[in-house]
């Protein structure tokens, strides 16, 4: 049976001489704040460092970051970084292990890196970068890396083979086997097979969609349908997509140059990533093409098209503005036409479909995958992922970048082709996997934990704080602040009672006032003047009484000031 | 073109003699809380009265009723309400209309009406009933209704024409048009084609499916599909559904008794309403096939199926506790099966993949919609609904029930089988429809607002209470108390400042103590003893430093105590 270590719950023994440990410090259980750390002879190289944006689950945070614990001990120890891809979920949270670690190597791809380094400017760090291409080999300490080129949602996407003396492995990063691919440049499946016949020990596998049957649809299928779509538009057009998304962007400008529209970008991160993609050259845009917002509006509304950020209902973007009625400088009215050539991230929906109604509403009309092909998936599906397992025949497979039901439908495909139960290792992040004699086996599990971003600060925010968000998101709260004298425990004037969160009408807490003021009396007779106990018996008799009276449970705070 | 009325606000005029008025105080323009209010000389008929549950911008929140406003100073008005079928989101508010007027006739099937009447006595109410059949016709005043019957995903739903001197509407209820349904109760298309042959001035239709093409498969093409997959359990098997959908059921029990399994129901709604349909004769259970659940438990695991709720991933259904390990009966272990047998309804996705993630985690076999056919929709698709209009071949078409993007999908349906777009009309909430001589025009709107249930109180949940959920949930709040001289404003002890969800971190408010006693200072020294006015200085000194600080934004609460 597949190995998965959800009770395991001990910290790993001492890495055996000659053998290499692998742990997930993210991604794994999860999609995002992908991070994997190899170690040889104690040495480590470290796949990845992204984030993960938050849900319901952690109000009012930012970003979650990878947990660092398993690793700050031993931050010198780290002989390098290698980016498989220049996602926010494998690089978002590269500034923060720079903090600890300023002079690491960093190793990627061209595109990886310029996308790092416009990151790493806003936190004003200057990162010590490595570029590398498809084909090259470096090496880092005792890991030696050969990087293969890898087809997704961006250009510039590697694998890397690490080869140590306890044997090779491949990490495939985010990857998808488009056949034809509109840079022409494949996933290298020719050299994964090469690797195969030299002999993977482990592979490191995307299981995003191996859960889907069959075959992401080729991404260059997608310009016919936005050629349909656009070409029928008389109106202002709009594209809503990724701003990483470098292809896809690369259709809709030839999709704007056949129809005669000229085209301006919109969103700050699609304005610098564009910039950038232009820079490197990734995207080819004829002359006199681009013009800017301000530009754009002084033409007719027939000539322009507008590529934006804002495909995952972001309340803020400048498309969540337009369907709200209240973009400074575009009003949607009926006939134009929204394109959202973009997935809906699950979690994602209830903010997108707000979006889309707040559009239809306003007349527009709604291009999006549910109802036209203006979407392919970067990630192999099982058929794909079929391709992958028999190229590399690897002996060893640890399913990566997935939730649980992502991770065991890809440890089934690996199993499908000949790789043994026992040779596939779901390892969720923490769990320490040593290679051994060519075999995977669960050496214990290092405590992961989430960390936090909130505003300026990183990690104080935590699990206590979170749930006292959920408590007050969910039922606000009931101050009540007493003054009484220290000596006597005898109240000094009527207590303060406010609540927030709890109720639109001012008559609400009217009771509170005398309920605790007989409270005080029975405290002071029983000659109670500790603060504290005084606070307990406040917080007591109006936790019961709101539970009585309301069937709620906001948060009840007593203050109780000994003057 | 459509009318719409997005911009539309004033009050409706009066209405003209003769006319009849329609409006919606819920279910256009969202899923959910239907409740559609006629009007013909003065007088009131009202079809549904439903709930809508709440998403995240309503924290804390049980549910969302439909605002009465509009009908509560013309209650007596009121001839009678009309019930569709027995969903929630069609009678779930009946006992809050019944608080204003008891003694309301409550028209409905005879199962639509056994629902409510579970309902109304958790509310201690005994309603007026009058049970109505398909074929039926009922006068209410000047209304008259004759009642078709419909195919849904609950049995014995309605369709309602309601016949006045102004014209004949038809108003559709939730409808599928499943040709082979499994208690052979076809949608009347056959009604509706003599209704269309008479006259249907104006056609209220189901708007949940427009967007998607085609027809909705076969209720019963989903029997054989359970019974593979059970047929090959050998281990424990759960079946996640709607309490309500007792087709569904029936084809599990049918399953359970092929493969030998008795059956268990689990969750309080299921336990209700299938005994409910035990009663009605809605469901054949051969005898001893039902055991409870403690019963259950003590037969082998391959000998008992489970069908349970909890198929939206509420947290505290039985099935989500099995999927968090802390069911207290129920341990799910590797090769259990687990059928989700329900839609996924939007919004839903993150807390019903975390339930999968976690029985995924556990080992078990998870069958949902998206990798086998165990789900049909209970609404008609753009296909479906293309029969619908075709038969009744509406003057007038007003869709219902619906989001804007499914409003729009089932105009323009309605529009392609030759409804002019001038006739049909998408009327949000509140807006006011009047069918003058036979055609439809926008007289107004009323004012319609959220009216929000929060445990034993109706209403004093209001927008302000909701915003300040939403500040202390996503960035918790700092208090700061203090006791003043009242004479001089002169602070009698130090400040004491407290937080709640806003950091982890004990010293995090450190500064916080000497920068109010500074501004203490400052206000005593200009001579300032309005408590009031202290507040608002010590609030506004707090707030600018926690944002320089942390860029964050909690509520800032002061409390100044005179003393």
């Amino acid at each position: 049976m597949t190995l998965t270590a959800t009770d395991q719950r001990g910290a790993p023994g001492p890495l055996p001489e000659g053998a290499l440990r692998i742990v997930a410090l993210g991604g794994i259980g999860e999609i995002g704040k992908n991070m994997t750390v190899f170690e040889y002879d104690g040495r480590l190289l470290i796949v990845d460092c992204g984030v993960l944006f938050p849900e319901d689950d952690s109000p009012g945070v930012d970003l979650i970051l990878p947990d660092f614990r398993a690793i700050e001990d031993r931050i010198d120890d780290i002989e390098a970084l290698v980016l498989t891809h220049g996602h926010e979920d494998h690089i978002g949270a590269v500034p923060f292990l720079l903090r600890l670690r300023p002079d690491l190597p960093v190793i990627g791809s061209r595109f990886t890196l310029a996308l790092l380094a416009a990151k790493c400017k806003e936190h004003r760090q200057v990162p010590r970068l490595q570029e590398v291409k498809e084909g090259e080999h470096t090496r880092h300490g005792a890991f030696q890396c050969e990087f293969f080129a890898v087809n997704h949602s961006i250009p510039d996407a590697l694998a890397v083979a690490i080869r140590t003396p306890a044997g090779t492995v491949l990490h495939t990063g985010d990857i998808k086997l488009d056949q034809l691919p509109l840079d022409g440049r494949l996933t290298d499946l020719a050299g994964f097979s090469r690797l195969g016949d030299e002999g993977v020990d482990l592979a490191l596998v995307d299981s995003t969609n191996a859960e889907v049957p069959g075959f992401v649809p080729l991404e260059r299928d997608i310009g016919p349908v936005l050629d349909g779509v656009i070409g029928k538009a008389t109106q202002r057009v709009i594209v809503a997509c990724f701003a990483s998304h470098v292809h896809r962007v690369q259709q809709v400008l030839d999709v704007a140059v056949a129809h005669r529209r000229r085209v301006a970008f919109v969103g700050r991160s699609m304005v610098r990533n564009m910039g950038i993609a232009v820079d490197l050259g990734l995207i080819k845009v004829p002359e006199g093409l681009l013009i800017d917002l301000d530009e754009a509006l002084q033409l007719p509304e027939s000539k322009v098209l507008l590529v934006s950020t804002g495909s995952q209902g972001e309340p803020l973007s400048a498309l969540s503005r337009m369907a709200r009625g209240d973009h400074r400088q575009i009003s949607i009215r009926a006939g134009d036409t929204v394109v959202l050539a973009s997935s809906l991230i699950p979690g994602n929906e209830t903010a997108v479909f707000g979006v889309v109604n707040g559009l239809v509403r306003l007349g527009a009309q709604i291009v999006h995958q549910a109802n036209a092909k203006v979407h392919v998936s970067g990630h192999a599906s099982a058929g794909e992922l079929l391709y992958l397992y028999n190229a590399l025949r690897p002996s060893n497979v640890m399913p990566v970048h997935g939730e649980w039901r992502h991770l065991r439908a890809n440890a089934a495909l690996a199993e499908a082709t000949g790789v043994p139960a026992s040779r596939t290792v779901i390892a969720e992040d923490g769990v320490v996997v040593d290679l051994i004699d060519g075999i995977v086996q669960i050496a214990g599990r290092v405590e992961i934990g989430h960390v936090y971003v909130d505003g300026l600060s990183v990690g104080d925010v935590g699990e206590s704080t979170l749930s006292d968000r959920l408590v007050l998101g969910e039922g606000g709260f009931i101050s009540i602040t007493v003054a009484i004298d220290s000596a006597t425990g005898r109240a000094v004037a009527p207590p303060t009672v406010s609540g927030r969160g709890f109720s639109d009408d001012p008559k609400a807490l009217d009771e509170v006032v005398a309920l605790v003021e007989s409270e005080l009396s029975r405290t002071e007779v029983e000659g109670i003047t500790d603060p504290h106990r005084v606070a307990q018996a406040v917080r007591r008799v109006v936790g019961r009484w709101v539970a009585a009276t309301y069937r709620r449970r906001p948060m009840i705070i007593p203050t109780v000031l000994p003057v």
